[in-house]
């Protein structure tokens, strides 16, 4: 295409950058509308104005249009197809990527990778976690310096709300009732509270942590569904709150991923993160502990992190990914854990229980006892223990003729740095 | 100069990237580790090693020298002289640099801007404003899609560590002197507890999140050595916790900047903010707020940040500075105060008190009184109210027969977001 004398028609590389818009749900439109609201005050630091291409609805648009007259595609689609589809075929075109799918880039995302790693292509994906927390930015640019050990993440903001009203008393059916009903939860919430979601960022997170591609089906995770009323009331008796935390840790040159309940103690950046807020936690022996909160979602919200990754292509402040590492998952973690036991209080059974747990290395931090005869419970906190080991030990607990449930347990992060 | 065929040789621009560095006190000499240590992995990601080039020291080393060999320039020497000389020549060199120099940033900034912005230079420092908490990055990247309208900063880990100790009952001498015990106060605090460290990097952050150039000498600020210990006991009985936050916000078309004794509501972001951490809170209509938060300083925690700042530049993630607006510096502003009164308790007292508040616009939101006869105290949390006006009320106040002594004010900060 011969340059236009105007501009005004210019094409890709030239005059003002456009911007391919795929997807005009509730981030498509917000992001339409903040780029239109931002567009001077980006040609003012960055020297080239952004403008809106094509917009590619369920009802409108033609994929191969906007892609020839784009010099970036914007995907806010969500899902797998046709999604993966269209970025494939946008990466072969050599246009770069800012993307919000969390699914996507948690199930195809080495795919994606490598297609952009070949073609010289930068692929940004700011907002598929933790709303505005700029933790891509970050893990990706200001801590390339120093290795990371840990990431602690409550990235799912229903959840965290969820969690929050029960704190305050109300059952896990009505939090949710209530979060569906302010618009916190989806009418089918099972992604947010099954852990799913929080699942699929934490395998994001890590594959940048740790430069390790690692699956969504790779990250074990619990929701928050199981959860017994009865169980936050002795958290708390503990000095303990419970929150849903992915965590990506490096160990014995391996990595593991999860998603699971967790009870904090009170001093934990992340113990006071409340409502439908995210936060993360970054651990390295360099820095320390670096911890960044705000709101998990809002389509506007979505739409400014999506925007900010569009002006740091245009900028050149991204690269096109680095090939992987190859790092082996580790699934059997070392962590302290809350467990409850329903027993008959009668003679010998406390020192039975706690002879099984020490026969298998599991020492206690502190126990509370409730309760006497038939409906008595016990309920310990530990030492920090292999999984595998709390798992031996309480399978055998659970064949002693006094105990009356199945124990259940809930991980426990203390304090680490503070 | 011919290309090396080795390449070990190569001068600028080929083989590998050359850092000189400018200062070797504890943060020069950790950066050098550091980089050694994380060559390797840094050339994986970008393709291109840094290695370590000249070193300047007090006794050791010629600029010159090191300028011509060098890729990029570290500067962590400090001070104003000669580190502003120096940053001078390496941008007109066409060098890049990295800074950690608040010192020389709140004071020099825009000439060193002006300068930078001419000749296409990138000049990054985000190890000079709250240590490894990569707020310089969040601002100038990430938030650049979205217009900010205000930032709380805790960027003083030594008065912040002072104040909590004070909150757990230590008077403020002892607090400090065991601050300089451990290392997190030097000899010489005063610019720490006078709150001008905080004042200079507050004037950076305006400086970056407003475009308009902010002096240290526009920056009001006061310091911790002047409160009272029993002013932090009412404020504790008000629900109120103590910091040194400094606020850089835009009001009517201006900007105002200014480092305060501040209470704190137990819910705001940066109450829980404990220790020698530092905090930044980032307000904005569209993303709501974020808040970052980390160990305020240690040599290798700041050598992690100008790592950070190194590899930006090598990967192209860095731009000259954009040029400045010009904004008015408004110093008047809005803000709840707590109101200290030492006074009679004579009948009467309490009802010209609030009348004198009243008739200026000055609405209490709660009260305490304690004592009776001439040690008699009111202690008042106030709504919001423009500063000017609580300073005449409170002249007025002060004028009244039962008061006895000045009337003492702090800054209040209600919660606005949770």
């Amino acid at each position: 295409m011969p340059a236009s004398p105007s501009g005004a028609a210019a094409g890709p590389g030239e005059g003002p950058f456009r911007v391919g818009l795929l997807g005009h749900g509730t981030v498509g439109a917000a992001f339409a509308t903040l780029l239109a609201e931002r567009a001077d005050e980006i040609e003012r630091f960055n020297g080239r104005r952004p403008v809106l291409g094509g917009v590619l609805t369920r009802s409108r648009g033609d994929f191969e249009e906007i892609l020839a007259d784009a010099d970036l595609i914007v995907e806010v689609m969500g899902g797998i197809d046709p999604a993966r589809d269209y970025l494939m075929r946008a990466i072969r075109a050599g246009k770069d990527i800012v993307s919000a799918n969390k699914q996507l880039l948690s199930q195809y995302g080495e795919e994606l990778f490598e297609a952009a790693r070949e073609k010289g292509v930068r692929l940004r994906f700011e907002a598929a976690v933790a709303g505005v927390v700029p933790v891509v930015r970050v893990l990706e640019e200001s801590l390339s310096a120093t290795p990371i050990e840990r990431i602690h993440g409550i990235v799912n903001g229903t959840t965290n709300y969820v969690l929050t009203e029960m704190s305050k008393g109300l059952s896990y059916a009505d939090a949710l009732a209530e979060a569906q009903r302010i618009g916190y939860a989806e009418a089918d919430p099972s992604d947010d509270v099954s852990g799913r979601d929080a699942a699929a960022k934490m395998a994001i997170l890590a594959r940048l942590a740790f430069g390790s591609p690692v699956h969504l089906n790779d990250v074990r995770y619990e929701g928050i569904e199981q959860l017994q009323s009865d169980d936050l009331e002795y958290a708390r008796e503990l000095g303990l709150g419970l929150k849903l935390v992915g965590t990506a840790e490096r160990i014995d040159g391996g990595v593991s991923v999860h998603v699971l309940p967790t009870l904090l103690y009170g001093g934990h950046p992340l113990a006071s993160v409340s409502g439908p807020f995210n936060a993360v936690t970054v651990e390295s022996q360099t820095i320390t502990e670096i911890t960044m909160s705000g709101p998990g979602a809002g389509g506007r919200q979505t739409a400014s992190a999506v925007l900010g990754d569009v002006v740091s292509v245009m900028t050149g402040g991204a690269r096109p990914p680095a090939p992987p590492l190859e790092l082996p998952l580790i699934t059997d973690v070392r962590s302290a854990f809350y467990v409850h036991l329903e027993m008959e209080d009668r003679p010998g059974v406390l020192a039975a229980v706690t002879k099984i747990l020490g026969d298998n290395d599991v020492s206690i931090r502190s126990v509370v006892q409730r309760g006497i005869g038939e409906g008595s419970r016990l309920v310990m906190v530990t030492h920090r223990v292999l999984e595998s080991s709390l798992r031996k030990a309480l399978a055998e607990v659970a064949r002693l003729e006094s105990v009356r449930a199945r124990p259940r347990t809930i991980r426990v992060i203390e304090e680490e740095f503070v």
